[in-house]
């Protein structure tokens, strides 16, 4: 990895970690400061797809109140590459109650998310997929606590 | 897009085509010719990741007997993104039942898939992620077969 490769890793990970202190204060504006307008996200719930910032702001803003007061934020096993003007970033993560250490939502989740750098230099979020597995015999999803 | 990257666009496009035909003959070694051996998989089932092409192969493997005779593969709201040494691509797709038009597996699938140029100038898949949503009241997959 040269010199320039390895600055622009990191400046992925300041992105996502902005966006992980505008998840953590429950604030959707911050979260989606490095959203691009056109962004094409499949979330974990319905519906299949998500076009655009607004669906993506909306998706979080009916999930904040289904959120314990006070959160924190795992990952694990994440991996950033970089070439170009693209970036995609990967990893497991999930939300868990500050207070008693338990999962806030549905437990480990699996996160991929694509980034653009735009003609202004600005690295954009393009494309974000956020699922968990289900079991085909139940057609129940699975949740995962611990890994 | 300039000429190169267009021409990148027509070569990623290319390797579906060919992991799609692979599919439709039921074919792993075909549909995995394209893929890093270090490939992080996150799939539609259990569990919440593969690591390496092995298990990406007996994944398939597995699927291969509860599918239909005969096959035809449908893709919607297809987008391939390419930089540097990088591609991403995006779509939806089901599995059809040649004979019937019905939905072979679980309907629609939300796919993304990401590309890396290797040193040998060959590109890989070095990352896949598939899924459908689920519903957070029920706990249950929410199967889509017409969109």
């Amino acid at each position: 990895m040269n010199a320039s490769t390895h600055q622009t890793g990191e400046d992925i990970k300041a992105l996502l970690k902005e966006w992980q202190q505008g998840l953590l204060a429950k604030d959707a504006d911050r979260m989606t400061r490095h959203y691009s307008e056109h962004v094409v996200f499949y979330d974990a719930t319905p519906p299949l797809q998500h076009h655009g910032i607004e669906a993506y702001r909306r998706s979080w803003e009916l999930i904040f109140p289904h959120l314990p007061d006070k959160l924190d934020f795992e990952a694990y096993d994440s991996d950033i590459t970089v070439s170009g003007d693209l970036a995609v970033v990967h990893f497991l993560n999930r939300l868990i109650d500050a207070n008693t250490k338990d999962s806030a939502t549905c437990g480990w989740v699996r996160v991929t998310v694509c980034f653009k750098r735009m003609d202004d230099g600005q690295w954009k979020v393009v494309h974000e997929h956020v699922s968990i597995p289900f079991d085909p015999m139940s057609g129940k999803a699975v949740f995962t606590h611990q890994i």
